[in-house]
């Protein structure tokens, strides 16, 4: 048969360079049997959000993303050739918010017991996730979590329900985590209520605010905290909220505001905590890709992705990588 | 082996009525051997443009409106069932835009004698891929062109060489179509210059302004045009720039302005010519979805392919359908 | 006291024309024991939406939009000198999309229990705020409805649950409302599937496609239509999906397309509707302010409530009005 | 001197094609001593807006977008050969609204009393300036005019000076029209005030609304106006407010709304108009290109430009034209 | 009476958080009597400027972005209890730009004269009401200003009248401050002229550039600035010109450029001048929310005026608190 | 001859302070013998980019960000007086994108030989015209080139041609200069190839990352770069693509990310290289007006202009300048 001149199937990327892999290809659909170090996993749930929120198609636009990036990274001379397993999205129902809940743990408990992964990133939607995705992630093992963000999203639940407000508190109160192993980072001023700062108090979790970051500096409170809770936990989980971020860096977050993280702080310090053996999940929520600029903020999660798998494939210990 | 519940492929729509066929389904990738009333190829073109144009995008954003619409029309009681030969897009260069369109000329010369379709529709790019659409389609044939659009697209080709503003220029200079076999419909006031109005009556182009087809109807235009050409052309090819819409119906062309065709003329006036046997092919060009509003050329643009895949599955012949 | 000169409260509009009265200033906070001839309710539920929608902000929008307009009909020489009962809007839990729609039943039989006007206007939301409104609005009296839609509306409940696809479908299986009953105007080709044109059939629905509208002309569809339903129901109940506009006629709908309806024609069908005595209710719904262009589509509603009511205040049947 | 290859002026086009002529190079700068049939002259106001207005953009932008068309009316296979004198835009200052509304009467006075042309363009700016350039154009002659605009712009000045809701209140009040000279076409329902209805009548202008026009057509309208005026005034001058159109055909107006004319009935109104001998001036305003879509209200105005310059160079008496 | 189930006031949030109290709801409309610790005026002039500016919305946008903040300082640990009296805005004609400013001046000062509050914050509009506010404020008080801003303000006013450009020149003409009272800081490189350069240094006015805050740090800067005024004044003013800030922060202001200063310097430098009892007023000006970006710049303005309320509620003198 | 009262230019900037020169009045249209330090040429091509870029538009929107700047440094108390040739733009045709990459050489070698100016300011475009500009520079001189990128821009031409991704792979492979003589700083993670990191390396081009700028200070970079440079080569270009900076500060190129530059220290940096005499020439490429928000990149380059200007303009050597 003679081949058809020119043609290529639809869609596809009309420039291709020989040598250089985009991070997108790296991306390879899940089958039974596979063994690989990452893998990954949408959640597009943002009807669970207070606000309007289109939070749902940021699993897209993040893996969208990672065509912005090659698989090279020149810092380290370090080329990453292993694929990552993608196992797609978890189905959402349209009209019933608390049994999507239920099914991203029924899914997300599926899929870590495929074991085909030994670390994993989660792709919300919105900070709702977080809930179904620890729970599922602590069925078997003792999880700490360090929850990057302006707010503690501690409320209470009788107000609204199941909301990307109350996560950390649901999983206080259902015992999935324990308020030892919950640190929190960023939480920013004018931007939570007296009652939940005195909630976070009671629950002993660990707070740092902007400020205490702009102090102490990011890195350094990660290297205090990975170490206090990798004596008492199986694994951490890092939850990544991206309105930790300044509006300037992450003008696609629903809550955006002024007084918040550079990109560049966030970027090294996912680099640090990867590389502690114990840091094996990470989730990037509430980016709400309708309201985004150019999609600038799905593109710092791509970045935060595979600042997550570099550090992974790193052997130091996290001090003496030579940058960014 | 156990199957992971709620897990479905990354990007797949997340809502699915078990009822309902969206009329992108139809699209099927083409393989040798098959054989189909339909078949519809991509030209990504747009850097032949005189102005700045993203009309390469076009390909892919009008197979995306497809996913609006469903395989039905109610109007006639008929389902679409048969499937559209897909053959992807021509792949473009980045640098070389003369060798691109002869690039679409030998892949569409492929493409055509593959003879698995009887009717051909070619998604542009801006309208100088019709040069080369047509210089392919006229290898074995005699052609007769149905131009839709605004501008009459007869300039010299010394200003600014092969642009998509001389396609038929060149079309007649090389003998590839004859001026009696052209018609063009909807040429706009103020918009085009007396020299090429000159040179079309000199190569005996029919011309239709918008104030005939205002007077006469499209159909009726049609109709004669249609009839007239049957007599001396194998075969007849539309062309469909979508600026021979006002701005306000189709606010994604480069070249908008007001005082043109309103959406629902042209959708009737493309079911009425493709329920003429000889009317084989047609091209869609001029969209530019990076200024369009929410996709709403790219939706006419969908809604132009059905009309024209519903017009071959009717058996009358253009007077008495039903309706729009 | 002195005065303080030159204040105003915030956020009050800076200029008044003290020969004008703005629509706007109609509404009047509902309080027990009010009496007027018409009555308005906000429904701000979108998450039931199979696609992502904010129509849940358009009862805002579209109050707002009425300050684009005044209380002075030019055309009939009449003032609009009655209030508007307002009676706010229903409470959305963030997180419950069923129990919501309960809540829009229990509110909307609240309010309807007050006797307080002869005629409402429900501010959508999405369309299946219309199962809701309609739920309650029947549950006295048989109601008639007449729907102004590009689609059915009446998708099975199994692929997604209540949403807004199945409001209709619904409705005539809990027997709300009879197939009968219920006229739909306004369906338009490729938009539907012909499994849900064949359940229309079925529950004998009385369609009119787009096709039908151009050529009969909607008001007298809506004569026909009307004096049937007038016979065999108490009431009519109008439900205005904007999507039964053309794209370019309203584009801040969720599911815009060409081929529809323009305003004008509404606009008049509306007026000429509500002239009958029976007609006492109208939704509207199905707009999504965040992708609108200028609030355009909510600038429609407004005036769409202005037709209505105008047309409550005009003494003869409905064939002799001097015009829009 | 060596010519240096390839280099051209800053700014300047980069295509040209030698037989095509655009219309804004009909345009050339005034210079004592200059006769032409036509001449512009833009003012920039709107600051005398009630709303935020970005009108004072206009000019440029309407000047602009006659690089959108060419020279040439196919219709009439007539060439535009005669410059267009242009006479800059009158000086604004930046905080003085009342001393810039005389300073525009003083600067079209000397610009009329240079009598180079028999027939003027004023490119506003809001409505407000129709108030200063009447006033010039009649300081020598009894004038008539007829305004196109959804609303009366009668309002009384005291609630906020003169702005752009004004204009012809203030002529009346001034004396320097009258009443019974000035005609008003397509005013809108609900969007004048009874009181200003009341006041035109008291006043003796003629009011066509929309339904007049829905049910007249413009060109009757026309008719028998500037008939009925030319027995009464030496010269007429057309007041086209943008937003006598509907919303959908014309974005960029501050007071958008729908129920409007559609651009094409203009467009053809203001040809079938100009055949007039005694129409000698028409002013455009009420175009804000901050909040258009892609200029499109804007390329409207130069078409209706064109319409006017091809009107005055037409034999014809206005009922045989080809078309639009 | 029964009450209707489920309804909430038009408009209302959807979604209350039992334990949240939001900044808005510190505002409180101004009845006389009150006595409290800060008050709030509007000043929506915007029609002063030397471009187009939207600046009049700004009251508007910065109170609703209270709405994103809560009333809880987590850095303190402390409540605001405390209500803001709301005077609302100042009215402003809609053509009479300099009797507006007079209008300004007095309202404002009848707004002082009240004395129901230590401390007062005024929302602008374009930076042109400072001349007017400062000059109601210093009708009783010698005042010291401190202004943040690219730009000196210091032109004269023959080129445009009192412009956005002219205030700090006008009042040290009109002798309402001397010039050795007021500090400049961020005055931004080729963002000025020579000769106004001169002029302040003429004037004695003491100028902070941009590198010298780079170099000496805001808050040193304020430090030396605050404690030599407050040996001369009676009172401090801080005039808050938001294009001070960088446009990679501040997108939408008006004069954006980059080389500017970062939102959380600003923030840190309000809060640190706030410690002080003779800063007693503060503006915040030059906010265009119609060309912002999801009004980030009105965020930032309310977190300006949350830092210098919190500022006052802080014991300590301005070196020891823990942070932004 | 009298004097028309308050016209003046179609176009013109509305206000004008008599005190203040604008940077863009710097530029002054060339005539054959002038002679002045700086120059300035547009290169409008962006047909060459491998994705879809509109950076043809960046060499008008860069000129009219200098409106938006004045003549006098503040910082340095020093007036930019002299005039600066302007030689407008390189004529680009439509469809050969291989000529004109020829024609920019030509264009540029002629522009050069005038030896009008001792100093040179190419504004792109899109990177692969530093090929054609770097090409005509080195004719009669050894050039070295620092390269501010995140990218290498050594692509292979095979799968391309020469796009923006090659321009400095085919310097090096044409020898027009050698690898040690290019310096690439602010290459960025996950943003190139091994492959042509490798290849950097074997042509001992001078690489350092953005972890390099964040450890080195740009400035210490430069220092080191540009005096081993000057040792080797006659004359060095700056080769300024903005993509260098993070996305947060310039929004507007094709290939935006977050981990780059802040637009501070990029401004530092172009001052002090200009400081050294044997820096004569710089290009500034890779801004896409189209997509960018308010032009906020084309005003970072006005100002990368201004301080190119300035930084020949100071006596001394680069380490005493007072800032920014
Ligand atoms: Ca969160
Ligand atoms: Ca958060
Ligand atoms: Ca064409
Ligand atoms: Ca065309
Ligand atoms: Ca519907
Ligand atoms: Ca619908
Ligand atoms: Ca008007
Ligand atoms: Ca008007
Ligand atoms: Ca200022
Ligand atoms: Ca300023
Ligand atoms: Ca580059
Ligand atoms: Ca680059």
């Amino acid at each position: 048969m003679k081949k058809l001149r020119h043609l290529k199937p639809a869609g596809e990327a009309v420039f291709k360079d020989s040598y250089t892999t985009k991070a997108r290809e790296l991306l390879e659909a899940y089958s039974p049997g596979m063994q690989r170090e990452i893998a990954v996993v949408g959640v597009p749930l943002s009807k669970a959000s207070i606000s309007h929120s289109g939070a749902s198609f940021a699993p897209t636009t993040i893996r969208e993303a990672l065509q912005s990036y090659t698989t090279y990274s020149g810092e380290e001379g370090m080329e990453i050739a292993d694929r990552i397993i993608d196992f797609g999205d978890i189905y959402m129902n349209p009209t019933d918010v608390t049994q999507n809940q239920e099914r991203i743990t029924e899914g997300l408990t599926d899929v870590f017991a495929t074991e085909t992964a030994g670390n994993w990133m989660i792709l919300g939607g919105d900070h709702s996730i977080s809930y179904s995705s620890i729970k599922a992630f602590a069925e078997k093992k003792t999880v700490g979590v360090i929850q990057f963000d302006a707010h503690h999203d501690l409320r209470n639940t009788e107000d609204g329900g199941p909301t990307n407000g109350t996560p950390f508190r649901r999983l206080l109160e259902d015992s999935i985590i324990r308020g030892e192993n919950l640190t929190q980072i960023g939480i920013r001023d004018f931007t939570n209520s007296g009652a939940y700062d005195e909630y976070a108090k009671e629950q002993s979790v660990t707070v740092y605010t902007m400020a205490d970051v702009d102090r102490l500096s990011l890195n350094q409170i990660l290297e205090i905290e990975i170490q206090r809770l990798a004596k008492v936990v199986d694994v951490i989980y890092l939850s990544v909220d991206m309105d930790v971020l300044d509006q300037a860096f992450a003008p696609g977050c629903p809550a955006i505001g002024p007084g918040g993280m550079d990109s560049k702080t966030l970027l090294k310090g996912i680099l640090f905590a990867s590389h502690y053996e114990k840091v094996q999940a990470m989730d990037i929520v509430e980016i709400d890709p309708t309201i985004d600029f150019r999609n600038m903020t799905s593109r710092i999660a791509a970045y935060v992705m595979l600042q997550f798998i570099k550090g992974k494939r790193m052997d130091d210990g996290g001090g003496t990588q030579k940058g960014l």
